[in-house]
C-alpha cells in the first residue's frame, strides 16, 4: 500500500508511485494531447497512472498536480494551458479507475511549493514562498509548516497582482513577466523604435531566443529582460512585506534566464523593501527540483489524506 | 492574577485590567506627551497601567501594543507617530516596573486584526485581514485561527505595498491612501489646476474635511476621494488574490469616509479580481471594535504566554 501521484499538464503527464517514506519507486510519462477528445485524455492519464502500480499492489491514496485554481472541488477551472477542462469531473474519475481510493488534487504551483519546501531549496524555511514564472506566472506558500490555500483554495495568485504601466494601462505581473510577455515586450519595442536588434532576424521569438540575444549584449533584448525583472521585482516586494518569507523559491523555465532577470529583481529589492530585515541574503533561491517537483508534492500532499 | 493590557500610541496611552475570560474589568487613559523626555513618558505609561491594577493583585502576564514593525524584540522600530522611539526597550521596563512578569508586545495593526478576529467584525472568519487607514496604512492578518507574523515577525505591511503612478513615480499604498495622502493629493489638485472647489477656503485641510466637502458634491475633493479609493481597491486586489481571505475588516479614521470611499474600492474589486469566488458580498466590513479594539488585542495576544 503506497502513494500514487500523478501530473497532468497542458503539455506532458507524469504518474509516479511512492512508498510510504515518500520515495519515488517507478515513473511514467506521457504527451497529454490535449486537444483529443476528453475521454480519450482521461483513458491516458488512468494508463499512465496504471503502469507505475506494481502488480497486485492498490494506492492507498491518489495525489493529483493539475493547472489553475482548483478551489477544493476536484476540477480544474480558468487553466489557460487546458482550455476547455473546467469543471470536467477529473479527480472523481480518477478515483473511480482505482476502486474509489481517496484522491487529494491541487494546484501545480501548490503542489511544487510543498515539494520544495520538503525536499528543495525551501527546506528549513517558514514562510516559505514558491513562484514559477513560465508560460503563465503561478505560485504557492508554505505557512507554519502547511500548504496555505486561503478561504476557498484561491490564495497564492502572484501572476494577478496587478500593476499600473507607464503606458497607462494596467497589467497582471504575468503579463509582464511571464515568457509570453517577453516576447509581447520584446515585439512592442521592435515595433515602436528602430534600434538595431538581432531580434529583427529571428523566425520566431521566444523567451529562450531573447534571453539568449540578451546574454549576447544585444540592446534591445537586455531591456526586454531587465524590465521584467524590475517588475517581477516589484510583485516581489509585494510579497514580502506581505509574507515576510524567509525564502522565494523562483522556478520555471523563465528562471532559465539567470543573472540577466535576477540582477533587477534584486536591485529592485533592495530599493523598494522598508528595511533590510525584510531582504535576508538568502531570501531568493532558485528551485532545487526538476520536472517532477510537481509529483513531489502530490505525494506530499496525499500522505496525510489516506 | 490576571492580564494587564497596554496600548501605547503616538497620542493617547491606553491601559486595561482583563479577567481570564477576557473580560475588560478596568480602564485607564492618558496622554502620551511622546514630545516629553523618553523616562517622563515611560513613567506615565507605567502609572497609568498601574492604575487599573486591583489592589493587591499582580498580572500573570502583560500584553503590550506598540506602533510600527517590531521584530519579536520588544522595542519599537520605524514607528512614524513614535520617532526617536527606535530601540527603546519598552517591554522590559514594563514588565521589570510589575516584577518581571511576562510581557508579549505586537503590533498595534497586528493586535487590532486579533481582537476582530475574537469579538469584532471578524468573527468565525479564516484568513481574516486587517487593514487601519489613518495617518499610515497597517495590517495584521489572522491565518489558521493565529497571528500571522512572518519569518522575522515583519509580516502584513499593506501600506508598503508598491505602485507606479501615472505620474511616473512610485508610491507606497500609504501615500495614496491614507488620510495625510488625501491631503497631499488635494493639494495638488488644487495647485495643479483652476477648477472652484471649497476646499480653497479650508485654513487647514485634512481627511475629515475633504470627505465633508466630498460628500456636499464639491467634484475636487470628490475626485481625491474616489482616487484614494481606487488606490486602494487596487492594493486589496493584491492581498485578495495572495491571501483569498474570507474577510477584509477596514478600520482607522478614514474609514469614516464611508461609501465616498468604499464604492470605488467595491468597483476595483469587481474589475479585477480573475474570478468572482475571490469576491464574496461579505468580503470588505467596517470594523466592529473602537478605540479600545488594541487592548482587546494585546489582551488576547499576551493570554497564551504567561
Amino acid at each position: 500500500m503506497s502513494i500514487l501521484a500523478i501530473d497532468f499538464g497542458g503539455t506532458r503527464t507524469r504518474a509516479a508511485w511512492f512508498n510510504e517514506a515518500l520515495q519515488q519507486m517507478h515513473r511514467a510519462e506521457v504527451p497529454t494531447l490535449r486537444h483529443e477528445p476528453q475521454e480519450q485524455v482521461i483513458q491516458r492519464v488512468i494508463d499512465c497512472a496504471r503502469s507505475v502500480v506494481p502488480d497486485g499492489e492498490q494506492p492507498r491514496v491518489i495525489g493529483i498536480c493539475a493547472p489553475g485554481p482548483q478551489a477544493f472541488t476536484g476540477y480544474i477551472l480558468h487553466a489557460n494551458t487546458l482550455p476547455g477542462w473546467d469543471r470536467v469531473p477529473l479527480a472523481e474519475r480518477i478515483s473511480v479507475a482505482f476502486g474509489g481510493v481517496p484522491v487529494a488534487m491541487e494546484n501545480d504551483a501548490n503542489l511544487a511549493a510543498l515539494a520544495e519546501y520538503h525536499q528543495g531549496a525551501a527546506q528549513g524555511c517558514d514562510p516559505a514562498l514558491y513562484l514559477t514564472l513560465s508560460t503563465g506566472i503561478g505560485g504557492g506558500a508554505i505557512l507554519g509548516g502547511q500548504l496555505f490555500t486561503g478561504w476557498r483554495g484561491l490564495a497564492i495568485e502572484p501572476g494577478h497582482l496587478k500593476f499600473l504601466h507607464p503606458d497607462g494601462r494596467t497589467y497582471s505581473l504575468e503579463a509582464l513577466a511571464s515568457g509570453p510577455a517577453l516576447v509581447y515586450w520584446a515585439e512592442r519595442a521592435l515595433a515602436s523604435g528602430d534600434a538595431p536588434s538581432r531580434l529583427r532576424e529571428m523566425a520566431r521569438l521566444d523567451g529562450r531566443v531573447i534571453g539568449m540575444l540578451a546574454a549576447e549584449g544585444d540592446a534591445v533584448a537586455g531591456q526586454v529582460v531587465a524590465e521584467a525583472g524590475r517588475w517581477l521585482g516589484l510583485g516581489l516586494v509585494a510579497l514580502t512585506h506581505l509574507f515576510n518569507p524567509q525564502v522565494i523559491v523562483l522556478g520555471g523555465s523563465v528562471t532559465q534566464l539567470g543573472a540577466l532577470l535576477l540582477e533587477p529583481v534584486r536591485r529592485t529589492l533592495a530599493q523598494l523593501l522598508i528595511d533590510p530585515a525584510f531582504n535576508d541574503p538568502g531570501l531568493l533561491r532558485l528551485a532545487a527540483l526538476g520536472d517532477d517537483v510537481c509529483l513531489i508534492g502530490a505525494a506530499y500532499h496525499a500522505r496525510g489524506r489516506g
